[in-house]
Formats: structure tokens, C-alpha cells, sequence
């Protein structure tokens, strides 16, 4: 039994959707989840300064007595994982390693497609991860740079031409090539779920690796004996770099939850 | 006579329009641009976060022995102008006041629009700025979040059915409105000139920020004295917060010309 807090991290809004999942497998679990929504997004930048801006995200929820961290957010999983874990000596999860399983035992024609970031897509982590779960298996991929804006400007909806569109065009490479499976790499894409659905079709299986990574950790501490004490009510506190009230309003798109007390600010360049 | 360089900043590459201006009316003046692609884009962050980014991209650039500072940042200028032109002891140059002027000049019918980011829109300094100049003016103002990432990841063209769509979304209501100017108040946004100019039609004047500002910070230098020595060849020298490499492949298509070798990283949050 661990009642210390499960500290999670996203560059911003998106892995909200990892933290819902999260609370919705171990309701009896405290967490601790950091958004830098004063340097969002990660997605463009560079290698160097994506682990940097993630090692000061962990030294941060790290003034915390944790039990795990979550690394949310599908850049830092693929570009920062290895050197965070190393740097570390509590558990750190990613999605890439879950996300990856999950696409290899779903895939019936060895076809899976991956979709992310600029900096998920260049780092070839899923390629890897997936080569060595099912060595047979192609991966083809290729990044969605506007998802994440066009998600945080409220454009996710079925009937908008403009997301309708800008998908049609990032999975047309998919549809020719087909794909039986397609992971959404990045933590803001279950909020697209309908849209890259009706425009893959319903033979695709789709691949939410915020849902996915919530699965693998909710398992990892239950195998361990790491949950907290039965019956106990988690309670969630929500940490930003920029804005708090800003983010209360947005988090309850992605939450379903008002956040509004809960959410303080953070000055994260002094980690 | 004054041979020192004049610092220009923006958040990312849009101020690039400005510099490509000042280096047309001003070939004799050395320039040193920062851009802070780290934490690009400013336009939806808190005052509070602007005015500390701000700041800090300023106490780079003064690092160097500046005659003036141009804000090459439709969000700096309007957020945090007056702060900034406080703490300095050099001239300070925003975009907003040439650019209020230009408008109050150009219309003709006294209603002028203004598209901007969230700051700028919120800070309300355009308003004030054009009532000064033209009291009768009615300005009508509305932010274009999705403006910077279309242009950023280069659907900025004719033809492109997803910007088409978008900006006659957000240019609808300037058209019912019956505006005959508008105010480009976005040093992005002079690469969506065509888009633009096609949706408001051929009547109505587009104010580009950064050409105005080029043209006020020419004059004053010129009035002053404070040109660089007749005949010189000024040299430009680029600094950013993100990867070097990134900026120069994306920094031709704003100066259409190649500044590889005079790109430098910087690590804007020591300052």
C-alpha cells in the first residue's frame, strides 16, 4: 500500500485526457499533474529544448513526495523518456511503451499507422518500440502539426470543413497505404476521436495511448502493491506556468469536471 | 550620426516582416533580431507571462550597445509597451501607434477593423490609440487564434480551402460591418495578405503593422540624426531561444533571402 500522489505532466492541456482516464481506473488515487501552458506547445521545438523544458517539469512535481511519474504529453514520452527515467529513482511511465503493445495486438494486417507531433514523429520511438513487440509489423507515420492548435481553439467537431479537411488531407496516406490500426500519438487526439474515425471508417481501430498509459500504470501499481488504501477518495491538485484561471476554463472541456480551486501557478523556470 | 545597431524582437519569426522592411528603407543600419522561438506563440498567454518574456527578450538584446528597440510583436506592443519603454533608457518602438495613425489616415468612412491576437485584442490598445488620433472613428476588433499556426505551418496561400475557410470566419463580421480598413495587427498576418485582401475585397485599405513601424522608426532616426554613417552596408544578426537550424529554414520564407550563417541560439531564460 503507497498513499503518496501519482505526479503527471503534459506541455499543456492534452494530458488531461491521460489524468481522466486515470481517475476514472483508481478513483482512490491522489495525483499531482503539472501543465506548462506558458511554453505550450512542445510539439515544434527541438530535442535540447524539449528536455529541458521536461527535466524542469519533473523537478518541479518532484518537490512532491511521489510514488510515479506520468510523462502525459506523446513529444516528452518519445524525445525525453530515456533520459528522464535515468535521471529518476521513482518509476517513470510514457505512452509510448503501452500505445505500442496495444497496436501491435490489435493490428490483423501488420499495417499501423502513427500519428503525432513533429517532434513524436522524428524521434522514431514508436517504430522501435513496436519492431520489438512485433518484428514483422510496418509502421508508417507522419506528423499532424495543426491538430493540436485547431483542438485548442475549440475545432474538433464532425461538420467543420476546416478540421475535416486539414484531416482528410494528414490521413489520405493512411486510407492508400491500408492501415487496419492508426495510434493517436499525442494527447490532445481523443478529442478528434469522431473525426479521424469517420474519416479512417469504422475498420480502423484507433489507438488513445492518454487511455492506454492509464491502463499499463493502473496495472503496474496494482501488480505492486502500490495503490492506495481501499476506500480512500483520491484528490487531484492541478499546477500551471501560466494563467490559472486560463486553464480552469479550457481543463473542463478535457476533464467533463470544474478544476477551478484546484489549479495554481507556478514559476517553472526556477526548476 | 549613430553607428549602433537597433535591437528588434519578436516572439517568434512573424517580426521577420518588420525586419525585412527596415533593412529595405535602412540598408545602412546594423540589426540584431531576437526571436524567441522557445516559447513562440505569445498571442495567447496571460498579460503577466508577456510582460515576463518580454522583459527578458529585452534584457538580451541590451546586451549589446542598441540606439533603439523596435517591439516587432503585435502582442508585446499592445501588453507591454509602457512597461517596457519605462525601464529603458533608449527609445522603445511598438508597433501600435504608426499603425493607429496609418488607419485613422486611411479611412474613409470612419469604421476601421482590427484583427490581432487574444492579448493584443484584449488589451484594448489599438482603440485607445485611434481614438486619440480620430475621436469619430468606430473601431470593431476580433482576435484570429488559428492565423499564426496556419501561417506557420505555411497554408497562408490562395486556394487553400482550410485558411479560405477560417478567415471568412473571422472576417465576416468586418464585411457586414462595412469597414473600409483594416488593421493587420499582426506581424504574421502580411503573409495572408492575398487571402485576406480577396475576403474584404479590393475597397478596403489592409494596414500592415510592421511596414508602418519600419516607416516611423526610419523617419525618427532620420529627424534625429541617428542614422548609421551615409554610405555604410549594415549587417543583420539573428539570435532565438530554440534550435538555429529550425529558424533559418523557416526564416527565408519571411526575408526571402538566407541568414544561416548568422543564426546563434541563445538561452533567454538566464536573462
Amino acid at each position: 500500500m503507497d498513499n503518496r500522489p501519482i505526479g503527471v505532466f503534459d506541455s499543456g492541456l492534452g494530458g488531461l485526457t491521460a489524468v481522466r482516464e486515470l481517475q476514472r481506473l483508481l478513483p482512490g488515487e491522489d495525483i499531482i499533474y503539472f501543465g506548462d501552458t506558458g511554453r505550450v506547445p512542445y510539439g515544434g521545438r527541438s530535442r535540447d529544448t524539449i528536455i529541458r523544458y521536461a527535466r524542469q517539469d519533473v523537478a518541479f512535481l518532484r518537490t512532491f513526495d511521489l510514488k510515479a511519474i506520468v510523462i502525459a504529453c506523446g513529444t516528452v514520452s518519445t524525445t525525453a523518456l530515456d533520459v528522464l527515467a535515468a535521471e529518476n529513482d521513482i518509476p517513470v511511465w510514457g505512452v509510448v511503451e503501452p500505445a505500442a503493445a496495444a497496436a501491435a495486438a490489435a493490428t490483423r494486417n501488420g499495417r499501423v499507422g502513427l500519428i503525432g507531433t513533429q517532434a513524436t514523429i522524428r524521434s522514431g520511438a514508436y517504430e522501435r518500440c513496436i519492431a520489438q513487440a512485433a518484428p514483422r509489423t510496418e509502421v508508417m507515420a507522419a506528423a499532424c502539426p495543426l491538430f493540436v492548435p485547431l483542438v485548442e481553439n475549440g475545432r474538433f467537431r464532425r461538420g467543420d470543413v476546416v478540421v475535416e479537411t486539414v484531416a482528410g488531407e494528414y490521413l489520405a496516406p493512411f486510407r492508400a497505404a491500408g492501415v487496419d490500426t492508426l495510434v493517436l500519438g499525442c494527447t490532445h487526439y481523443p478529442l478528434l476521436t469522431e473525426v479521424i474515425g469517420h474519416c479512417m471508417g469504422p475498420k480502423v481501430t484507433l489507438i488513445d495511448v492518454g487511455r492506454q498509459c492509464a491502463d499499463a500504470v493502473a496495472g503496474h501499481l496494482r501488480d505492486r502493491d502500490a495503490l492506495g488504501q481501499p476506500g480512500r477518495t483520491g484528490e487531484s491538485r492541478y499546477y500551471v506556468s501560466d494563467s490559472a484561471e486560463d486553464f480552469s476554463r479550457l481543463a473542463s472541456i478535457f476533464l467533463r469536471r470544474n478544476v477551478e480551486e484546484t489549479v495554481k501557478q507556478v514559476e517553472i523556470w526556477n526548476y
